[in-house]
Parts: C-alpha cells; sequence; structure tokens
C-alpha cells in the first residue's frame, strides 16, 4: 500500500485520472474478458442504495418489480426492425448447450422490451388491467468495441421500467413524470444536476417514437446522459398484438413507455465529484459515510477500545467502516480519501485525555477536533454540509458552463472549450452528423419549457422555436 | 376471473396442483423458450425480501457484496476439471456477436467459482488479506433438461458466497456456520424445518471436498434440498494459484468455501405450506401481508372510504394490498386466497355502522369480527400466530414422516409411502446407484452429531456410525 495515492491528476490527463481512481479507489477489477468488469464492494454497494432508494419512490408510483430471462429468442428481436438494427452487431448470442447445437439462437438481452411484449399480450384485456407498471432490475449485455469502466462496460446493470396505458396522453405524461423522477433522484442522492430534454431523431432510442434524457455535465466538460426516458406509441404493440377493450368496447393497441437509469450512474457521480486524492461518494448514497481510524491502535489498546465504542454509538445512525489495520495514519487516511468515504474520524492517544477525535470532511478537507459527546450532532452537520457542498459545486459547474450562441463560428470555438453549447437548431440528422465529423459534438437534448429563442437556427438560418444543447459527451 | 379457483387437489395429483398454483396464484408466467421463466410481482417480491433479510444476517457476519461478470471464459472453467464435470452438458454458450465468431467461446456462468478465481489471487498477499468474504446476488444458467418453476428453471437468480482462509479448520467451521444460518433463517422467515448434514460422495459438488445441505421434506413427502455450503479445499486454489504469505513467510494456498440458496427456496415454500385453496405465504416474508376487500366499494363510497382509512393506518406498520376492483367479494376473497396472503380484511356497508371488519386468516380460514380501535393488535398477533401454525404444521409433518429401518425390505417399503427413510448406511456410490434404481431414493444427507446407529448398514451389513436419511427428491 503507498502512502501517496499516485493518482495521475486530472488536469494533466482526465481519461488516465478516471481510470486510476476506478482501480486504486476500490470500485472495480477488470476480468480476463474486456469490457466484463467486476463491481468491487463500493461500486455494488452505492448501486445497492442507488436501488434501495428508487425502489421507494417507484413504490411510492405503484411500480411493481418483476424478473424475465436474459435470453431472447432471436426470432423474437427481429419482431421489430427499427429498434433491433440499433443493437444488431452487439448482440452476444447463444448458439450451442453442452456441445449440442440450439434449434433457435438466443441473444443475450440488451434491453427487454421483446420480453415484456408477450407478457403484457397475455395479462391485458380491457381498459380495467390498463395502467400496466412494471419494473424490472437486470443485467444486460452490449458487446461495444470501446469499453470504459461503468461508462461502457460490455455487461452493466440497470433497471428498466415497461408500462402499458391506454391512450397516447397518459403514456407522455407517465414518460415524462419518470424522466423528472430520475432528475430529482439524481440531483438529491448523487448530487448531480442534470438538464432534461427531449433527443433529436438521430439520438432517440430506435424503438422509441421519443426518448426524455437527463443530461449531467462531467469535470472534463463532457456529457453524461444519465438517464432516459421512451414514449413507444405503438411500436412493440404492433408487432407483440398488445390490444384491449376500451370502454367503448373496441379493441385498440395499448401505448407504451420504457426507462431507465443504469451502473452508468456511478460513473456519473465519480467524474462529477471526484479530485486528485480520489473518488468523493455523496454521503446520502455511499456505502460507508464514515471511516473510524485509529493511530497505533495495535498497539494501545485503549485506542482501539475508544475508536469501537465510538463506532458502536454511531452505527446506530450512520453506515460506519473501521480500519483497524497496522498501517499508519497517514496511509489509512490516504486510503480513505482514494475510495471517497465522505468524513473519517482519527483517534489516537491524546484524544483519550481530552475526550475529543479528529473530524475530517473528505470535499473540504477540513479538519475538526470534536468533542466525543458533540459527535452524533457534528457528524450529522457534517454529512448535511458535504451533500450540500458536492450538489453546489456541481450546479456551479454546470451552470458556469453553459454558453449560448448565435453562430456555427461561436458553436464551434465553445466546443472546443469543453461546454455545453445552446443553439437554437432546426437542423436535419444529416447537420447532425456533420456537425459531430466537424465538432465532435453532439446534440444531448432539445429543451422543453423555454422561450423562443432570439436568433435562428445556426445551421440552416430558418427561424425555430427549438434550443438545443450541443456537447462533447461519453 | 372465475368465482372457483379450479385448481386440481393435491391428493389427486400433487405435480398438477403445484403446476396450478404457480401459474393461478401469479407467480409464474412461462415464456415462450422452455425452461425460461417469468417471476411475476408476488414471486419476485417473495425473493426481494429473501435478499433483504439475507443481507441483515449476511452484514452481521462481515460479508460484502460483490457483482462479477455473468459470461466464463470457456478456458477458465475447464481448469478445475472436476466440477466442470458435472455442468458440461448444461453450460449456454455465447460463440458469436452479431455477425462475428468470438475467438474464445463464453460460457454463461451456472456457479462462479471460477470467476472469484482470478478475484482471490489478485486480493490476496498474506495472512493479513484473510479470511476474505464475498457474496453475489445473480442469476444462473443450467441447461437442464426436465424443467419445474422454480425447482427447476434453466435460468435461476441465487446468492452465492465465496471465501479464502488461512487454513482447513477456518474454512470448515465456516462452511458449517454458513449452513446453520440457512437453516436457522429458512426456519425463522419460511417457516420450513430442515434436516442438516453432509452429502455422500456421490450427491456432494463435484467441486467440493464435502458439501452441507438443508433438507425439507414437501407435502408429498419428497426432498427439497434447500441450501448447500461446500468446503473446497484447495480445489480452486490449485488451478488459480491463490496463495497467501502465512506469519512464517511462507506461501501456500488458501483454503476456501462456498455457498448458496436460490429462487428454489420459493417452490420450497409453496409445497411446504400450500392447500387446496392455493399458495400460503409465512408473513415474514410475504410482499403483502394484508389484503383489504371491499363488498361493493364501486357503489358504495362510504365502504371505500372505510377501507382506504384502515389501510392507511395498517401501512405504517405492515404491507398492504387493496383490492378494490368491481369484482364481488366472493372472487376477492378467492384470488386473495390462491395468491396466499397471510391475512385479509372484508369491509361491506353493515359494518360501517358497526365500526368492525371481518379479519379472515388464510391457513386455518379462521374469520372474526374486529372493532376497527383494535385491529392493529389484533392483525400483529393474528401474523405471529400464523407464522408459528406454518411453522408447526410443517414440523409435525416432517417429524412424523421420518422412519427408521434397519432391513433393506423395510426400506423399500417406507419409501413407497413417501417417507423420509433413517437408515444405518456405509455403502458405496455404486450401491447409492443401485438404491436409486431400485427405489427412486436418493442419499440426501449423512447425519452430523447423532449417535451411533444400534444395527449394521442395511446394504453391507457393517457396523457403521453414519446415519443416513434417504428420500425421493425434487
Amino acid at each position: 500500500m503507498r502512502l501517496l495515492n499516485n493518482i495521475t491528476p486530472m488536469e494533466e490527463n482526465f481519461a488516465k485520472w478516471y481510470q486510476d481512481v476506478v482501480v486504486k479507489g476500490n470500485l472495480i477489477a477488470y476480468s480476463d474478458v474486456k469490457g466484463l468488469m467486476i463491481f468491487k464492494p463500493i461500486a455494488y454497494g452505492i448501486w445497492e442504495n442507488i436501488q434501495k432508494e428508487l425502489n421507494n419512490l417507484f413504490a411510492a408510483e405503484q411500480i411493481r418489480n418483476v424478473y424475465l430471462p436474459s435470453l431472447i429468442p432471436l426470432a423474437a428481436i427481429e419482431k421489430e426492425q427499427k429498434h433491433i438494427a440499433g443493437f444488431a452487431p452487439e448482440l452476444a448470442t447463444v448458439t450451442k448447450v453442452g456441445t449440442k447445437k440450439l434449434e433457435q439462437e438466443l441473444v443475450l438481452r440488451p434491453t427487454s422490451e421483446v420480453l415484456f411484449g408477450p407478457l403484457f399480450a397475455s395479462e391485458i384485456n380491457s381498459y380495467n388491467d390498463l395502467p400496466l407498471i412494471y419494473n424490472q432490475w437486470a443485467s444486460v449485455i452490449r458487446w461495444e468495441k470501446t469499453t470504459n469502466p461503468f461508462l461502457r462496460n460490455r455487461e452493466f446493470l440497470w433497471q428498466e421500467g415497461h408500462t402499458a396505458h391506454a391512450n397516447d396522453k397518459e403514456a407522455q405524461t407517465w414518460a415524462l413524470k419518470m424522466i423528472k423522477l430520475y432528475q430529482n433522484f439524481v440531483q438529491k442522492y448523487l448530487a448531480m444536476p442534470t438538464i432534461s430534454g427531449q433527443k433529436t431523431e438521430r439520438e432517440k432510442f430506435s424503438g422509441a417514437v421519443n426518448t426524455y434524457t437527463i443530461e449531467a455535465m462531467m469535470k472534463d466538460g463532457k456529457a453524461l446522459q444519465a438517464g432516459t426516458s421512451h414514449f413507444l406509441g405503438t411500436n412493440f404493440a404492433k408487432p407483440f398484438n398488445i390490444m384491449f377493450k376500451n370502454k367503448n368496447n373496441e379493441r385498440e393497441y395499448v401505448k407504451q413507455t420504457s426507462w431507465g437509469v443504469s451502473t452508468r450512474l456511478i460513473g456519473g457521480l465519480i467524474m462529477t465529484h471526484g479530485d486528485n486524492r480520489g473518488i468523493i461518494i455523496p454521503p446520502r448514497i455511499a456505502p460507508y459515510q464514515i471511516d473510524i481510524l485509529d493511530l497505533m491502535g495495535h498497539k494501545e489498546p485503549g485506542v482501539r477500545q475508544k475508536a469501537k465504542q465510538i463506532g458502536q454509538k454511531l452505527a446506530q445512525e450512520f453506515r460506519i467502516r473501521y480500519d483497524f489495520s497496522n498501517k499508519s495514519l497517514g496511509q489509512k487516511a490516504a486510503q480513505s480519501e482514494i475510495e471517497g468515504t465522505p468524513l473519517r474520524i482519527e483517534i489516537g492517544k491524546r484524544d483519550l485525555a481530552t475526550d475529543q477525535v479528529l473530524l475530517v470532511r473528505r470535499d473540504t478537507l477540513t479538519k475538526t477536533l470534536v468533542k466525543v459527546a458533540d459527535l452524533t450532532a457534528q457528524v450529522k452537520i457534517a454529512l448535511t454540509e458535504i451533500q450540500a457542498n458536492l450538489l453546489q459545486k456541481a450546479t456551479e459547474h454546470l451552470e458556469t458552463n453553459i454558453v449560448e450562441v448565435k453562430t456555427y463560428e461561436e458553436f464551434k470555438k465553445e466546443i472546443k472549450k469543453g461546454k455545453f453549447v445552446l443553439v437554437p437548431f432546426t437542423g436535419s440528422e444529416k447537420d447532425e452528423a456533420k456537425i459531430q465529423t466537424e465538432t465532435l459534438a453532439t446534440a444531448r437534448c432539445i429543451l422543453l419549457n423555454h422561450q423562443k429563442p432570439s436568433s435562428p437556427c445556426v445551421i440552416t438560418n430558418e427561424s425555430t422555436n427549438n434550443y438545443v444543447i450541443f456537447a462533447r459527451a461519453y
């Protein structure tokens, strides 16, 4: 174990910084297969907390969890041609069992619209059965060429919600409600501010009529799509024959949505909050909120005993972890910092007499001597402040790096500087492709509910109601 | 929806009864691929409660959760030849991505010893790193020929724990501790009594030195293996080179264990507690502990309002569900019974004046009029009684259906009657195979900590210390 964390500074090489912190921060281990990664306890612990909090929010919306198979018959996935076009080169396919060739090839799910199709068709008869609202926690496989921990794993964990409604309006409203739920959740728990809006035709999920998204800004200025919610219309209801009898006793197709967030969010929070000492995990979602470190505890039983006493008391309200190894206090502190625990408590022999300990904030590195009697109250205040501070800093970073432009020249200049560019835009898919070739930026989202731009489209020069955010993205 | 549940009586055809209740009780839906099944909300809800309670027990033992890839390179799985022999014909294999053939074939995990191998090898250096204790919640794929909901799904959900220790004794102690944890858990939460013991050579996990098991008795007298814990010795440490420096600074192999329970437990609780009206879910593990049904609530707003009031109060302490559909009370009650909700509350117009409701127990079908003011207290008592009653009945069933025999003639007679047969046994794997051919029974476990049998082995006639339970099994 090194005393110094030996992390590449983010200003020097952001990608290298990221690779360093996910490995040295004990989040990820690589497996023998490219793109397949091991979620170590801290990373999986963050995911478990995300699951727990989202499950609470989902339960309040009457969303029920189910589990569907991970394998899809090739024939089923080909039933909806448009969405499959997007996934075809990434589909991992089971062709044999043991030495026996399968009669029908099976694809590892890249998403499950076509698995929910037959289930909905069998469960829905009349308008009384609507809306039908399911969610699934699962792993999905997408065999991407370029891989990156959390951001582009070939296998990742996610939740995917699927609904069926009686009419377009209800389904659209639901899709918007879920993107709002995601935006609030990510802001409140992960301290990540996002911009929400609608995807352009070029960027939407190929199986959707339209896609809503939340887009976060990483510390290098790049965008990260942090959650999506799709209005599917009848795109899956028709090929899977999902129909219901309406109040006039006529059969019609249901209108559907799907929506999801994934372990990508873990990459997002690292690149939103991390610094050159490592990761910083927001307290509300941290597997461990407090690390308790003892100085020479293996030689000073009184110190170790006091540390345990303090820990037991704090454990009633907070998620705590001890480092009682034989390492030096400096080494323990460096490890706690790289792993991003929001608070640490240091206790040594001198503290026994004064009945106080050192409380250290991971975000500001502020050190405060705190009387043991005041510790619970001080910890509570500190955790609240850390959560608020992380959000405030991320919000400032987002707000100061969005730039409105009126010409394509300005657009190119600001993208090069790593900004989110807000631009009146009514261009075609072809225009977007050209912009991407020239600037590496893509349309992140069309803003909803905003004023009409005062200037025309930077590409077509036509008057437009559309404000679009462009940025380079993960 | 039928008024009558239309379930095949279990006395008539137990297998058909089981198929009826898992489908009509809304636990399972079949997918288009044989053996791949959909876990509907009630089944998945039971599994979520199992996860929650086991996670609490695991945390107390310092067990940390991780997530490893679902795909294993064929070369890795072949490194430990004995364990792979057991799985080879069941391995679903990915041979291509999109239209491109993979250079190395990837197998969908049937279990993850060979994935934990490299992780342990990279994380363990010295005795300070031991014990290393991980658990994973995951789906696994085993392409079995005969399939059966929950009991033999080709894809099922489970947890698999993996540990590394400094010596055999510690590892053996851990393996025994986990089987005891499972036995206590299954008894306390699922109200399922089990017999624990050690598997014979023929029945153990082929990768293990020895396997501990808990065996439950289903209502048809058949055994269900409900959880296993394996002492692996160095069977995986050697091929994966998992070594540590001991206190004398010498390198030696770690000693390992693995242990798991799966969604099989859901099948187990159905066949332990169910009756001819459907499933009965023990309150401690039930997704819904109380169904609240209103009589003509759609025509009597006062009734609906009162039902909601009662529900809101109860929801503070219990998991509740409403059935406010337009169906008759009889239909609603039948549906609640088939789905196994432990308690239901019926409320109609007449109850408004008397300020009371009807409380109905699923296990005994006892109906009691309860004053609304007493409801919380009465519900608490009833749920406790149901949990205890289910366990007591299952324990009586188990105890009265274990028969000790002294001869192979008796053995065959009692097996035919559907008993668990307790038998002095020191036979070989060949003897066990012969017994299975002649009686369909297999050795379920060798009892631990018992008196020496007073009679010799029923097959070899040799004196023996071994008491073995034989039974027909799922």
